[in-house]
């Protein structure tokens, strides 16, 4: 709940290596091992670094119906896409214990023929400690992605602190953070695949609301980055900037630690001092002295969205 | 339960006037006049037939991003769509009951900023009787129409018969369906934007499970019925089909009775005999003798679903 | 999960060798070795191959009596009725080793004095899988034929993907069919006894629905594969077609690979790409994106259902 | 819920008349006059402007104990409060409706003998629309300000959407604003007397979380400002900052329209176009497109809430 | 709801005339002139002053019997009591109205054939404003008093503030206290017949919990002013002192301003400041900022208690 | 319920050692060890006896703002406050066990980065029994203590009656003490901070009021004992007294046995006879003959105040 010493965290801004998730993760695992080789005890990865997040597509899909071209596209996309628990998050739970970090890792994860955002999250012990589904995807992710349910919002119970996470526009879902915050999050991991400055705005704002640290880590992307077949890809301009990154470390006090970084691949590293949420707290705790519990109160569903219930088993899906 | 004379039924295949919803409903009321004129006592208009459906169109949307020109468009889009109950629901039950029709009108409904493709049911005596909004959109549709919840199964209650509806690929929900089928649906509206050979094989199949009257409605839809910016238009072909039709009525034998239509606009119809639903249940019974409840048994929240409960009133969202 | 490569596939259409187990399992084996030989992996018999379905009897029932000679002939029926587990499935189990095919058998089972219609599952290291029984028989099929219970859901998990089946009319139930779509099944066999157009349609409605494979296998039979004091038989017409099969398969995307065969015995072959299924449910996943858990959810009792329960065994019913 | 045409929306920056509420109330007259001179539809003025907010005092409080000479600041605090309704509330709601304005006031409020921060909501006919109790007050406010519950949540409904308001730092509270979105709120009042930058910065999260244009307001209060016996205020300064203001008007983009000024007292004054609102919320609509219900709800319990209950009468407290 | 000017207050500590009504009604009459002469505007009389407290007595009652002296001597008492209303009702009424005094009277109540202990508020223009009836008499009380409903909590609105008040160890009954309280009372009237410190210390304790001035009044009794009959009384000592009286006034802060006076018969009067409840409310408001109504809440069934009723009028008990 | 013997009874007047907890826990076994010497069986220790009552400090805060260094001040302050259960709870209980003692502890508890003013009771067996959170904290305690909830309020069932107790001003909430009295209490703990007598006379209302024995203990505390950084404390007045105790002792009659001590630190011991409550209640008995239930009610929530509930685990918060 509580930890007074100097942490160091950092946010790896990188991109996917499109296609390929064997060299996917050994990109990670260079990146991390670059990130604990300064210090780094704590580390995030982009939303959607393993699998990847096809900028400017839309596959092929218009209001009505879906190119051939865009369906194959579609099934390279989902052919890299990896199961959990499966030989992928094994790997990177490896890495994570190799390096002694505590890891949190964007990956497009399959579940039968369905595709979700989800955040996995990994102790320094090499432990695979959970797996967060994005609940609702945005735009065109919603024709690729499904939707998460209530029952996946784990808490990695760090040295320094609780750490959770939210994908995305996630992080702009207000009944959802709450439940990240009665967990007690206070390393709040926010993987995204938006660079805006609103986002930016968005994160000053959670971790004030939250009197957490906030992570955000984003991929930088250039045309050379995207698969050749990219639908939106601009001919001939391969170091255009397809997504610029922002990733950055805020404070629970709101200031900008680290960041936000928009000039190309790298790791952003910051000291946060655990005890500063303390200080944070004592005019707003979102948790705590701020709750009105008889007025307003939140109901979180967290078992698992069953269509279909085999009685004996309590089977898939 | 069951009726024994004929009814008179058209499927009406016609296209929206894109960005024009009074002159769409002029248009309803002229098609609507038209197959009353043929005898018509019950009626379907397709999907989104107020509104529109943007063929082709992603209003901008790829992975990662909305153009302003989408977002513009989207804004026209958003503008022509109906509040329900309003204005033009009120519009649209004189019209059921000035031509003394049961009534089934696929439309673009909105509720504050978000949109639903749903379907509006009306009785002969001009009273709107219900709506079902569409559970799970397709593809391109997520990113643009929100979900409905299980509020919304409503049953006309027809001389005829019992009149319900599914809208576009939901007739291949087969939970959905069931849900259809316990309420008892004899008359089984299918408005849909899907013009594809495949639909049609679902709407025999749902004929025969169903023991129940299909009635299927579709746009015929040319690239000048489109709007002038729709994105995925190809330049000079106005003529050109976007979308070729394919309304039909099919039997509980799961006999075509009139269609499939694919050569312009018009009006199908046919006589049907509800005494035929009993003849084909001796064989199979969805809902009845060939059901097993102690081994599968569906649930169907029908509650509405609310965010946000207010106790003194149970208020909106 | 997923697979990627070609798998050949065959569907046999044959009759069975009335009042004969011995020579109906010696027939069986002959038309695997001929599938087998033409490189099929996965093989499908109809329903009721062995056993046999006496079309056009009725055992010499009538609403309120049955007659000595029906008795005596439903008395024969029952003696060529296999036990589960029992010699005969041991020889079957030993042909699909031999053969080195994911084999999917109709049998008439027998427990006690009451019959079902069953299929049996068998994989390509001739090991028995498990076996589904009919829920819910067909019209007269119900005087002689006793229902299956919710235990009976087996999954064959192949090198090519998981198989499951549903025989006869269950492919008409959709909360059946759901429980299977549940289960994973990608390759759905679908052994029946209806030859006419309107199963086909539900055929390739299923197949779309569920995003499989759909393999069907029918009898062809002729008066002179009925037993001689096959009630129903006209006399002096050998060769009239009782049951003109019908037997098929089919893909994802509800394209017809082969058959629907109608003219006479055979084995039906096509080579079936498993990654169709990846690019057809990026429309339509019904265990997957298309669910709506919160508003339509369905419970199977997949227990054996058991009459008599002794406290001290929990034993069988 | 929509509306399409520019409106012109003022937010008035400037300080309370100390211990003389008739003089605030002129004040407000005078600077309401000035906003709608130019134009203004709707204006905001900041919390506690009537009543005013006591920067720097703690009225004698220390933990233990309270000094006779704060008891006697309090009371002349307490004095210059008002009743709800009230003479001073008829005051308001004649200027809104004389200068034709849809009005929000900061007030003081006092029942019994507890004081409330509570905006007061008045139509552009003269109209008192509702009031909004602060629920949590923030720091030492909680010493001499009571604690609202659930049953003040109104919104005006104006010709250009609706409004409804959270006072101070119930903007970082995520429940509150969660209540207000489903409210349906379009323009959001923001009274506050935080003129900190990361109080903007939530300010800008708000629009966009929330989709709507936020209006803040604050005064800007010098050392002259304060009574002379404020406790904290430094001796021969008169001229020193205190509260720098930081009013401020922001669309549902979280593009700043106007403000933060913090250059002294005044009106600022932008037009804002409703539709944006629409095109916003196409990517998040946080009471729309953007829910889970069946994950993630909300209980808002809007009764008041009553120590004591007279059976007869529901009387107060 | 607030006072800010001084209010003058008396208490009267004098005896009843015994089993003279009239003479009573004389005696207050001269008292209450007194009190006016020297300012008072708010004036209090003991409990029972009207009809007696028969000090020492127990009309012969012990366990199990009640002798006849102890009869004819209840009978007496009985027949001193008044109804209300009724004409002494009237003569009190005339003189507060007279005197221009808010007046509080204690007085014996006969309805029917029982009795009650019972405080009669009237007000400065002479109307007479409502009763008090004590809901549960103490120990020998209980033989010869009834009790009271919840239908009798009056409140006098005087120029001052809320007057109300509670009848001897109704004092000591904190939910009875609460009522008041959440009335709002401000000037609470303790008429009492227990002379003893241990009351004094509740009385001081009452005006700090409820914020409120406490004016207690009790009888000063010496054997002479007893009945001859009266049981108890020592013989030979008429000036020995029955009840000292302790008659007080206790500011908000528990400062006792006049009083306890316990040498003899007199009119005690104090200046009291209505503006000090608020400065003493800062610290502790018990139906304000003190309350928890969503752990604490007290219900009051204020309707008149009725053993009987009649459907057709609802009549009295 | 009831107990006849006699109890000695000790009350602690210390103060804490500030910033220095093990220290405190060290000074309170130094004590208990006194009082269990001296024979007593059930001690009370001051309100925030462990964590520290920061009397003159407001921690910088004033209407509108917060000091760094009062910040600072704080984190010290959260820092030396305990989780309960935790490890300070241990040694406590094993304090209550070696000295075979009922204990009542005050401790400043944090849950997450709330603060509360808790009541730990021990018994004399070494466990620990349970803890109530003060419902409502005073003045500026608001600023830095949240509120507790219904679901604490444990009674210890001691070998000589039922102990319970409410925290500083809770001793003035009338229905506070009405919940405690309806538990039963006969020993009724009331730590802490207000030494001023009108606290003294609440007191002694309550032994009264409640009809059981009142043991209050609070701390002496001198300028010397306030951490140097105390922002109220006076510049070299060491031995000036910041708050002078007043512990006490009151019978059910209201008899004050040992106190108010105001002398500096010690133990006040007093021998009661427990059997002293039925005499009392003879006369006034809160929550027996004295009740008036058809009248008067109240209503406890004692669930737990959850703001988020997981369904699976109802979980934190």
């Amino acid at each position: 709940m509580e930890a007074h010493s100097s942490v160091r965290v950092s946010v790896v801004q990188a991109s996917t290596v499109f296609h390929d998730t064997p060299a996917t993760l050994d990109k990670a695992e260079k990146l991390l091992g670059e990130a604990a080789g300064s210090g780094a005890q704590v580390v995030l990865f982009p939303e959607a670094f393993v699998g990847g997040y096809p900028h400017l597509s839309c596959f092929g899909s218009t209001m009505g119906g879906i190119s051939q071209k865009g369906r194959r596209e579609f099934c390279q996309y989902h052919a890299t896409a990896i199961q959990v628990p499966g030989p992928e998050v094994d790997r990177l739970a490896a890495m994570a214990g190799k390096y002694k970090v505590d890891l949190g890792m964007g990956v497009v994860e399959k579940e039968g023929y369905t595709l979700y955002s989800t955040l996995l999250l990994f102790d320094s012990q090499g432990r695979f400690v959970g797996k967060h589904r994005k609940l609702v995807p945005s735009a065109v992710e919603r024709v690729y992605w499904g939707r998460g349910d209530g029952s996946t919002f784990p808490v990695l119970q760090s040295p320094y602190g609780k750490i959770g996470g939210a994908i995305g526009l996630e992080s702009r879902m207000p009944l959802l953070r709450t439940a990240l915050y009665a967990k007690g999050v206070e390393i709040y991991f926010a993987p995204t695949t938006d660079c805006r400055p609103t986002f930016h705005a968005t994160l000053r704002h959670v971790a004030m609301e939250g009197g957490c640290f906030v992570l955000s880590a984003n991929q930088f992307l250039q045309e050379k980055d995207l698969p050749p077949s990219s639908s939106g890809a601009e001919e001939g301009k391969p170091d255009a900037v397809v997504c610029r990154g922002g990733s950055c470390i805020i404070s629970p006090y709101g200031t900008v630690l680290a960041g936000p970084k928009h000039d190309g691949e790298g790791v952003l590293t910051a000291d946060i001092d655990i005890g500063e949420i303390a200080t944070a707290k004592i005019e707003f705790d979102v948790a705590g002295h701020y709750t009105t519990p008889s007025i307003l109160s939140l109901t979180v569903k967290d078992q698992p969205a069953k269509t279909v219930t085999f009685t004996t088993s309590g089977a898939k899906n």
